[in-house]
């Protein structure tokens, strides 16, 4: 659910960047513009669900919203911990912010510096980290459900191996050892690809790198700040045309692209749409707040 | 105008303390939360009309939206300088802000650490603060139109004394020396009293200084966090009751009195007025998101 998605500044009702993810009923949350406590509340989203929080850079329409919200995680009496991962200095900002506020938090907060390649996982999803090409130092997000695991049993039989305990260390992809042969995971396990991949570039000109994490992603939401038409400041600023996110969508042939980021001088979106569409994506649209977008698992 | 009036987390779309005083085209902004730069957007507010903000105390809730409103001004192209009034931590938290978002402010700030007395002065209004009684250090502020000063030509004529440059310092507030005698402000002027005289409490229990700084004023912004019904909880947390406010209102007999910073558990806030109504102001009534207190001068 897309909680707000304009830039820099809130415009046309549209709110500042943040994203929730749901997975199974969990939350994962990338980036925090100003208002997102508000939007949650809004959406009817408890933020008990959240689990983790992922900022992208540190420009102030990202992560301003951030105090308030753990500030309201602790008023709604949160016990479970946080994963929070983001850029070193968004660490120090959450200590400024509680140390002038005396905000004595009742939960725990798990911080994370991000770096590229895998940043999180749990029993739902993995997310990996890619640098984008902003003006500051800027990642993406991809986001995962996990890869299935299954035991091929005619493979099992062909090798001439019994069911054992070592099969739960095959999955979590050792190598192992059983009757004094050497057993890889792809021996007996059948691997299905993720069913869902959801990439979010935050601030980003069009990128190498999100072209190859996006590849064949069911959503890309990428930065569209501006119209072909003001081609020449979305360089300048670091930012993305519409134009030039339907051509990412194209390189990395994804499902669906949401079209994110929008600046204040479109009220009217559909010219941003209408120049997306050649990528080819089989959806195009732009991200309005309190849009779901549900995928079927 | 109220841009957000609820308690501690924004609730039922009341969006979290910040209140806007206009006077003659000049804005001047009593706290800052989260949001405050999107309600004013929402209002039609020109954030370059804004002079002056005032903080009451450090709690999260009536500052957090300080930062995105401050890069909003360096985006919007702000030259003017800002004065900001506040906790010394304040301060603190402007520069971590700035620091880690990397925010290149085009416009000066000048910080003035709030204590008792007159904080800010300009030619429109003078602006009083005085402490109150929360759980933090923390202040209320009163602010009221200048007082006008005209010299009066008979108390002139009798003292034997022509209009000179002299006057403009006796206007200041000066004892002067003319013709070897000294004259007094009040032995030449007539000072008529401020017409309009608004005070705003932040958080506070009801408290002997709000009644002093209250005195006649055209209208009183009290904490209300709670009804009647909670009065022990009002107590605990030190916020008021809206029965209190209405005590304090009757003690200091204003004319309006505005119920500010309602908690969340109030949907309907009827009650609440007729709590407040026995204090006798002339108005009571409950701060609403935009709501425009129009004062004729």
């Amino acid at each position: 659910m897309y909680l707000g998605v304009s830039a820099a500044a809130p415009s046309h009702d549209r709110g500042l960047p943040s994203i929730l993810v749901e997975v199974d009923g969990v939350g994962y949350l990338f980036d925090v513009g100003e208002g997102t406590q508000a939007r949650l509340q809004e959406a009817r989203r408890s933020i008990h669900d959240i689990r983790a929080v992922f900022v992208t850079h540190m420009h102030g329409d990202h992560f301003f919203g951030l105090p308030g919200l753990l500030q309201f995680m602790t008023l709604s009496g949160r016990r479970k911990p946080l994963k929070i991962i983001g850029p070193k200095s968004l660490q120090d900002y959450i200590l400024c912010s509680e140390r002038v506020s005396g905000h004595a938090r009742s939960y725990d907060i798990d911080f994370r510096r991000v770096v590229e390649g895998v940043v999180y996982s749990d029993e739902n999803v993995v997310v990996e980290a890619f640098r984008v090409c902003h003006s500051t130092v800027a990642y993406g997000y991809k986001l995962y459900t996990r890869p299935r695991v299954h035991v091929d049993l005619e493979k099992l039989r062909r090798l001439g191996l019994k069911p054992g305990p070592y099969l739960s260390r095959l999955k979590r992809g050792e190598t192992v050892v059983v009757d004094g042969r050497v057993v890889k995971p792809e021996d007996v396990l059948d691997i299905e690809p993720p069913s869902v991949k959801i990439v979010y570039t935050g601030d980003t000109r069009p990128c190498i790198s999100t072209v190859n994490a996006a590849r064949g992603a069911t959503l890309l939401i990428h930065d569209a700040t501006f119209s072909a038409l003001h081609a020449e400041e979305a360089r300048e600023k670091m930012h993305s045309t519409a134009r030039e996110a339907g051509m990412v969508a194209r390189l990395s042939g994804v499902e669906c692209l949401a079209l994110f980021h929008i600046s204040a001088r479109y009220r009217d979106t559909s010219l941003l749409v209408e120049e997306a569409r050649w990528g080819g994506a089989r959806c195009v649209y732009v991200a309005e707040p309190l849009m779901l977008h549900a995928i079927e698992v």
